[in-house]
Formats: C-alpha cells, sequence, structure tokens
C-alpha cells in the first residue's frame, strides 16, 4: 500500500510512556479538583456550528474546524470548553444546582499556525463556578489551580493577580502593548507605545499603571487567600500588567507562572467573565474560571523533572522458560496478579530468556521472574532485579512478600 | 439569540452524575487492564483519510466523518482504534518493544442511523496484543475481558467461543442468518436458510454445524483458560454460532455475553485477526484483541444495578450562616481538605441555610456542617447527616474523626 505514515500536522499520537505522564497529570489535577467539590461533565467533541460560530471574534471563527455532516448539517469541532459549558448551563437550568462548579478535561481542535510550537489538537483541563458573583468563588479558583500545581510537586509558582477595573480609561491598543511587559522590558514596552505618542507620554501611561493601587476587590481576595493559607508576594502577586482578553473578562484576571519554566510563559491562567454563561440562557449568569494549559504544564514538568521516575505500573514480567514450562509461568503470573501484583506474562513459549529480559528492561519493568528446569523441580523461583542487575532463587511461596 | 438549545443527534452530554458513573467504568477497566501489562496508548482524532479509508469495507467509508480541512487536506475522524493502532505499529515500529500490549480508550464518530438506538460519538475500550501468534496471547484477552466484568461486579457472565476453522465450508450468507440464532432462534434460523435450499437442507446445515466438535485451538485456549482459573460451561463456552466479521478475524473469535442482560446481546467481543495490523507495514503482524461496548456495558451495568450507591467524591458541604461567619466556614473547608476530605464551601455568603442544604442534598453530597454565631462563639460546628437527616454538635477538634 503506497500511503505515507503520518499523522497531521499538528496531531499528534501518544505513546505508553507519554500517555502514562499524561495520564499522571490528569489524575493529580482530578484529584485536587474534586477535592474542591468541582464535577465532571462531558460535552460532545462536534457541535451545530451556530452554537460557536461568532464567540471567539475573527480569529477563531478562521481557526475554527467546520464542515458539512452527511445529513448537511453544517457542525463545527470543540474549540474550547467554555462554549459549551454556556450552552449546558442554559440547556439544563433546571436540572443543574447551583452554583454549579464543574471540571471539563477534553481534547479541543483549533487550526493554528504550527509553526509557532503550537498544536492543533490539544487538552483543555478547566474548572469554573457558575452562579455566584461572589469574591469567595475567585478565591477558590485561585486557590485550586495553585494546589493543583503543588500536588504535582512544584514548589515554586506564582499566580499573578489584576483587575480589570485597573484599565478603565487606558486605551486597547496601549493595553496590547503593555502585556508585552514580562517578554520584551520595559524599554521596548516605553518604545511601541512611542509610536502613538511622546516617549514622556508612554513612560507616563506605564507607570501610572504600574503604580496604582490595590483595587476594593483585589484587597478583598487577598485577603481570603491569606486565610487560605497562601503568601502575598510568594505564592500570588498583585501586577497591574496583566491583561489576558479584555472583552472577554469582566472582573478579577489572573495568570499562572513558574518562574523556573519562564517568567514570561504562562501554565494556566482565568478570570471573571459574567456575561459569556448567559449568552445562550438569555440573562447574565456569573462566572469565574481557570484554565490550564495542558502542553505547557507537561513541559514545566519535565523541565523541573518532576514525574515519578518510573510510572510503569507493571511491576513484574513472568518470562517463559521453553513451552514445557509455560504452565508454570502461567502459574506464576496468576499468583502475583491474583495477590494485586500488576504482572505480564511474556506471550512468546519460544523467545530466548535475553530476549525477554531486554523487552521487561526497555518497558521499564522492574523485575523479572525466571522458571526454568531447576526452579521448576525445587519448587522456587528467580527473581531479577532489572535495575540492579542481580538476582537471587527463592522458595515460591516467598515471592509475593519478596515483591511486594 | 436565537439559538436552538441541542445537541446533534447521536451526541451526548454527560452531566456530572453520568460523567461519575462513566470515570468509573473507565478507572476500573484500566486498572484491570494495566494489571495484566497492558500499556496506554492515544492516537489523534483526525487523520490523513488515506489512513481510514477503504479498511471497514462500504459502510465505514459512508459512515465515516470526513471533510476537507482549511490546509485543503483531505481528513477523517477516528471510525475506530484498530486501523490507527495498525499505523502506530508501522510508523514506529523500532521503538516498540514486541509484543505490543496496549489499551486505548476514545472517542470514535460513525454517521449511524440514530433511530436504532445508535450513537454517533461513543467511547471505545479495546485491548490488543500485537506481534505473536501464541494461543497464550489469545487466553489472555479473554482472561482479561472476563476479569474486567468481574471487577466490575458482574457475577453472571460468559464468553462464547469460537474458531473461524468451524466455518470452512459454509457459505458467507449462510453464516450471516445462522448468526442471528440466538436473536430469532432455531426456527426461524431454518426458515431463513430455506429461501436457499429445501428445508431438509437448511436442518442439516445447521445441525452440522451445532454438532462440529472443538477444533485443536479450541481445545488448547480452554485448557489454558482452566488454569486461569475459569470454568467452561460457566465464564466460558465453546459456541459454533459466534460469527462476528468473517473477513477480517483469522482464528479464535468471542462474544461476551451477560445473561441477565441478554442473551443475544454482547456487551463486547473480539479474536484473532493475523493481516490487519501489518497493512501499513508491509507484513503479516499477528494480533489479538478485545473491545467492550461501552454504552452497553454502562446499561448492563444499570440493569444489574452495580454502580456503587454514591459516587460523588465530595463528602461534605461546608454551609454558610452569614457574610460575618463567612471567614469560620472558610477556615473549617481549609481544615477538612488539607486532611483529605473532599470538601465544599458554599459560594454564596448572603443565601439561606435551607437553600445550602437543598443543594447538598441534591447532590448527593453525604454531611453538610453549619457554624452559627452559637457554634462562633462555643467553638463547636454542627454536623447534619443528609441521609438520616439527623445532626449533632461537637467540639471543632473533633470534627475530622467523625467525618473520617
Amino acid at each position: 500500500m503506497n500511503i505515507k505514515l503520518q499523522t497531521l500536522k499538528g496531531f499528534r499520537d501518544f505513546l505508553p510512556n507519554e500517555a502514562r505522564k499524561r495520564q499522571y497529570v490528569i489524575n493529580t489535577l482530578k484529584q485536587v479538583f474534586e477535592s474542591y467539590g468541582f464535577e465532571p461533565l462531558e460535552t460532545p467533541a462536534l457541535e451545530y456550528e451556530e452554537i460557536l460560530l461568532g464567540k471567539y471574534g475573527d480569529e477563531g471563527d478562521k481557526l475554527m474546524y467546520r464542515f458539512e455532516d452527511n445529513g448537511k448539517r453544517k457542525v463545527a469541532l470543540r474549540y474550547d470548553q467554555t462554549v459549551p459549558l454556556a450552552r449546558v448551563v442554559a440547556q439544563y437550568q433546571n436540572q443543574l444546582p447551583m452554583p454549579f462548579k464543574r471540571y471539563q478535561i477534553q481534547n479541543v481542535w483549533r487550526a493554528e499556525n504550527t509553526q509557532k510550537g503550537r498544536y492543533r489538537e490539544f487538552l483543555q483541563c478547566d474548572i469554573d463556578t457558575v452562579g455566584t458573583k461572589s469574591l469567595y468563588a475567585d478565591a477558590e479558583i485561585i486557590a485550586c489551580a495553585l494546589n493543583s500545581m503543588k500536588k504535582l510537586g512544584f514548589k515554586n509558582l506564582q499566580m499573578k493577580i489584576n483587575d480589570r477595573d485597573v484599565f478603565v480609561g487606558v486605551e486597547t491598543k496601549y493595553m496590547t502593548i503593555i502585556d508585552k511587559l514580562p517578554k520584551i522590558g520595559k524599554e521596548a514596552v516605553v518604545k511601541e507605545l512611542s509610536r502613538y505618542m511622546s516617549q514622556e507620554d508612554a513612560l507616563k501611561i506605564l507607570n501610572d499603571l504600574l503604580n496604582q493601587a490595590k483595587t476594593s476587590k483585589i484587597t478583598e481576595i487577598f485577603s481570603f487567600l491569606k486565610s487560605l493559607g497562601f503568601k502575598e508576594g510568594v505564592d500570588f502577586v498583585f501586577d497591574q500588567t496583566i491583561v489576558r482578553g479584555l472583552d472577554y473578562y469582566t472582573g478579577i484576571i489572573f495568570e499562572l507562572i513558574v518562574p523556573e519554566y519562564g517568567e514570561d510563559i504562562s501554565v494556566g491562567g482565568g478570570g471573571r467573565y459574567d456575561n459569556l454563561i448567559g449568552i445562550f440562557a438569555g440573562k447574565q449568569i456569573p462566572a469565574v474560571g481557570f484554565a490550564f494549559g495542558f502542553d505547557r504544564l507537561m513541559e514545566a514538568m519535565e523541565e523541573n523533572k518532576l514525574f515519578p521516575a518510573n510510572l510503569q505500573t507493571t511491576k513484574v514480567l513472568v518470562s517463559v522458560f521453553s513451552p514445557e514450562l509455560m504452565e508454570k509461568s502461567l502459574n506464576c503470573s496468576l499468583l502475583l496478579r491474583n495477590n494485586g501484583v500488576p504482572t505480564e506474562l511474556y506471550l512468546d513459549e519460544n523467545a530466548k530468556l535475553e530476549k525477554q529480559l531486554k523487552y521487561a528492561d526497555q518497558k521499564g519493568i522492574p523485575y523479572a521472574i525466571i522458571i526454568g528446569p531447576d526452579e521448576a523441580k525445587n519448587n522456587t523461583v528467580t527473581v531479577k532485579n532489572l535495575k540492579t542487575k542481580t538476582q537471587q532463587t527463592i522458595a515460591k511461596e516467598k515471592l509475593l512478600n519478596m515483591i511486594k
């Protein structure tokens, strides 16, 4: 067959080692999300186009995967998890207890420019609290995001928090420039602003912003965060230059950074958006949320060496000495598995022992068991530690204790 | 906005209660799959159309979601997990240790006729062992499927096993009729066969088939299954009428039924298929696998009442008596959560207590905590058991012990 073996640009396979790392992060996030009472929600990959179209600006409509299905329906692939949440909240409003606190961990699809290191299929991990204006909800979302990162092992991390009231009176085009501050530095920001005004005025705008005092909302949320055990200046900080999508957010906004990974790279962000969730319901429904950038989070995990040394769940490979001795190996694998030890039986009774041990080693399985004619006769097993390359022959009834 | 609030036909939202049930089944399956050494694999939702096209027969090509993306590439949504597995095995053949035992739990999309109770987006849960012809691999797949069901709580279940050698000499069109035996019964099968032959010949064909002796492969696999602790006639049985897709399978085939759920409804099936995985690699790569029909499995779980009574992970709702006492409630939620108790703090400090308790009850949260002025003064908390409708006021330091 003359077919090129490839995935589409921006789409990825995850082989076992990578898939296990992803599962580890997802499971950890779920556990923390659930410890705060967030509940799981799933929505379909495909929606009627009209549900999604026009909700993400012109760029969103352009990057959306849209097509006509076999029944001539105009459909689109999930572009984010917030618009589907808005649909769900409107569609099931009589059966969803409010506030509705949900987490959602599903793939989204965007036809992004892959040259910028972006993917076209990527996982979003969102938590949102819908139906309350309480600032406690904002504080809780921030706390849950910070604790998720701590649970993953990050020691050094910071939530930069701002209030969009800080920008009142500043033109959006200036904010877009000021947003680049952590990336390009103060001098470059002033230079870019000077295209629209004198350098003096540019400096003044920037300094005025940087000198803005905390708003009353910020003060209140900071007090809640302190009650929750977080330290100002360490875990969270007031940062007047955090912008995010101004047209979308209506209150507190925040961005999470891991200093070792990069001051200018956010691994997640969010804020309060009181006018979006209600678009389908036809009334205002307040909401606040946070989304992890899963791929950046994975990269930051790698850079900070936070993955456990061996995520391979299989503890033992039971090798097969010969077809005649397969039955012995089969029984041994059964004994281990029935006692809760994840065990793989090597499935080719004619393979050389050396090949089988190499297989276990390649897969990161820590122990291999060998049952040859001597072991079979004496009712013993040989246990090989593939890391230390040592082995010992023990009575079969001692095996469970040793492995456990 | 004049948009109809709906999902596409055959596509579903899963609200928290349903999503939790799905997660429960998925997590249980993963745990059993991993206990046998199966490893996770993920492939993209979209593939180049040429990878998938022509692999599922005419019907497959017709039901596949296909479209042109923004870059004029012809793409298709994942239709099953076996063809992507074949691509992966070919594409990464130098880095995948063989045998490759993988599990894959992802959605697939098929534009099925929804009137038949079929969905267009549904989850597949597959285990496959690639790269060995050993009959132990077949036995292991069957054992793993049976043990997955037992772990989910099914007591009564049966794997019907056949060997496609049994059909040698029987025309495919007759097999298609015989396949309906459990659904329509012997009489109706003979009647349908009589369209092509005399009633006498029809009866003979059917009886000949039903009287076929076990093949040597069946005998061998049955002996392995007995070694693995399963009982013939109970856990597994030889059934000469099991057909499945004849053109796809090359050896042992099997189908899993839950008698209480329906003799004629399979909750999963599989078999050996030695000619498919190699299509991209250009050589024969033997394989054997099993796929759970996730939706049928969920239905069978419901019918057999196998879901744990309460999958709600949140153990406690800390209510808020008044804005002034929010701080007390916040601290209490922190104490519980820091000690490993999944805890929700009610996020509207102005809501009536009654509303808050109703919210907890609706969500299936077992305990609610009330901290009013008296409790605050005496350093106590009132714990309400929402199931028994009883409550008691205890010293705050006794709370953890009581909840745990």
